[in-house]
């Protein structure tokens, strides 16, 4: 069987095809600028050159079609025929509380969708435009839409809950929902088998640091809190978003500013985080080169980083009291060894023996990164949110086949 | 010497007269609905009956010279004279960056507390009609002002710092200044004295959870992080305050309701925390009652209340790679065992051993409701913020006399 992951955002649209009898990549790229004159198409088939092309692209409906066309051209294609794309999976970021768990797409799931625009205005929108440009290319092919939220769903009232007014959860529906939940949900996985463990008996702190970064406590297989919260810009500090601040900043500085509701928003989630206190950028690659090159305010700017991560791994070992495994996975997770190296130095407390010379290492794989000893080990887990879509899509066609 | 402690809210005016030769009060009180027509003056000379007067007191002035009169009637009185009073202590809530420490009052002074009116406009403003209300009255005797805010000025820079751009800082001083300060080094200091420890070598969480709550990471005897932030919104959940949301919430929220910069605070301020979730009360012991009687409501509130003050103190835990003893102080954390022992029993990863006997025993003064063994110490200390004004205010009219 082979399915198309997508991932469409308002002027983008990425895409992975997978066959999933190995669950490898047969060929994946991505449609840039969509909706200006000269948007850029890459195309990376498996084992044969990458293409690039510049096109204009209008719409959503043009981006999957010129994906389609790549897919089984004469020359770079990976498919004889766009028959053999079995099944779709989409990402879409919110899920509200609709959706525990993935779903195949119908005339109700998509109602749904479009009802929860509100809360995830920037997202969710393009998500549909994805899901509406394979149904007019593909209309015969079923499609699953997998939730950033979904894992979430199983959070205690006591964590999603905020204690302001009920009415505001009952009528406008806020709350805490959570979000990178496929990547938490596919890390903590991974963390069970390499730890060789059940997850359902296991303490676990994810955290997802990425351009968006997210901490989740996964007990017992399970999200029971996680720091982004009605919206990604909650938790720890970002590449460009603040994560948390004193509530009572945000009308303070509308007032003393005269920002509109817009603006305050953009301040937090563009012009925040690294970039604002570096001054320098929001890429932690470029903070630790300006770090060690001797700037202060890049200094700064990682102790903030680090520090605001760090207090929230010890919240959530607070929060399952205790904790067998912390899990560093995306971006920033993956590939920085000084994060890692701080975070987990400072957290000798908790039992944590850091093997200093696993972390440096140049391995990009699945690895330990504390003695055999560690009472607390540290993992590194490189993230497949695509995987994940394609799995759960996979799964969710096996499934009606089977009861058809 | 006899050190009057004032501290003046705008419509009330606590008091307490300390003998400082063996830190006695000789008489406390205070004067609440100042500006109303009814005002209410409470009265409690040390080792005489209380007296109760119903006044006309429509502004401070007035209630500080009601004040005096009680001190020196000749009945219920406790001095022959007003002179005998040689000097009295304020309490500020914000002292901003300008001060670190407590200060005699002088014109300088007064400016600055004034240039500060902005970050607290709903306390400084009162406390400055209450050091001129005193000076009116006794204009020869000097006056000191005890911050909030000054013990927390140690914090570091990436405790202080929010991830937001940093002229709002600069321009506007948006910053974590934290409160509660004579608190939390009030029963830090008592802590090392019950511990047997230097203060200067202890890793101390101090937990001041009254009607408004925030906990401190006191690292070496400083200030290292605290809740509470630019405003006492942040942070733990209160009686009516939310505490940490996300702050994408509150343009949301106006948005949605169509709120004022003032409605939103005051939603957040005074309508938010135990009242918002429990919808009966924002006092503890109705919420333990109600929680006793199975209201779901109210324990909701407690468990929501409960899990973000442990969060807490697992961060504070991780800010400082360990902790060697945790104080619970102020009205809820001196008196609700529940509180306590859903907190400790909760954090046994960290070493506590709890010891429910004590946690539950009638015994109102400074003890430990842990056991010897136990690696992290639990310890109730009642606190005694009067005190701390008055020993302060002592020692910086000894000093002035001595250089003089």
């Amino acid at each position: 069987m082979n399915i198309l992951v997508i991932n469409a955002g308002s002027s983008s649209l990425k895409f992975q095809l997978f066959n999933m009898n190995d669950e490898s990549v047969l060929a994946k790229g991505k449609v840039e600028r969509i909706g200006m004159d000269s948007s850029l198409v890459c195309y990376e088939p498996a084992g044969k050159p990458e293409e690039q092309e510049v096109a204009e692209i209008l719409e959503h409906t043009t981006a999957v079609r010129k994906v389609l066309q790549m897919l089984v051209h004469k020359r770079h294609g990976v498919l004889e025929s766009i028959d053999e794309i079995d099944a779709v999976g989409h990402r879409v970021v919110h899920g509200g509380e609709s959706f525990p768990s993935s779903v195949i797409v119908d005339e109700d799931v998509k109602r749904e969708i479009r009802r929860l625009f509100d809360l995830a205005p920037l997202h969710n929108p393009a998500h549909m435009l994805g899901i509406n440009a394979v149904e007019e290319n593909l209309p015969q092919t079923p499609q699953v839409v997998v939730f950033d939220t979904a894992f979430h769903q199983s959070m205690p009232a006591a964590s999603y809950l905020y204690p302001i007014p009920m009415v505001l959860y009952r009528k406008h529906k806020i709350r805490r929902y959570g979000f990178h939940g496929t990547s938490h949900a596919y890390v903590s996985d991974r963390a069970a088998k390499l730890l060789q463990k059940p997850l359902d008996q296991l303490k676990l702190i994810t955290c997802h640091i990425g351009n968006g970064a997210s901490c989740t406590a996964v007990w017992n297989g399970k999200s029971y809190d996680t720091s982004m919260g009605m919206t990604p810009l909650e938790g720890l500090m970002m590449g460009t978003r603040s994560g948390d601040i004193d509530p009572a900043i945000v009308p303070y500085a509308m007032g003393k500013e005269d920002l509109t509701l817009g603006e305050v928003n953009s301040m937090l989630n563009k012009h925040s985080g690294l970039i604002a206190i570096s001054g320098i950028s929001s890429d932690m690659r470029e903070i630790l080169e300006a770090m060690e090159a001797g700037d202060r305010g890049a200094k700064l700017a990682f102790d903030m980083y680090e520090y605001r991560l760090r207090k929230y791994i010890g919240a959530y070992a607070a929060a399952m009291n205790g904790v067998d495994a912390i899990v560093f996975t995306a971006g920033v997770g993956e590939n920085s060894a000084a994060l890692r190296g701080a975070v987990c130095g400072n957290l000798t407390f908790l039992g944590i023996e850091f093997d200093e010379a696993a972390n440096l290492s140049r391995d990009r794989g699945e690895r330990r990164i504390t003695t055999e000893a560690s009472r607390v080990q540290v993992l590194v887990i490189p993230t497949n949110e695509e995987l994940v879509i394609a799995r759960d899509t996979h799964e969710l066609i096996l499934a009606r086949t089977n009861v058809v």
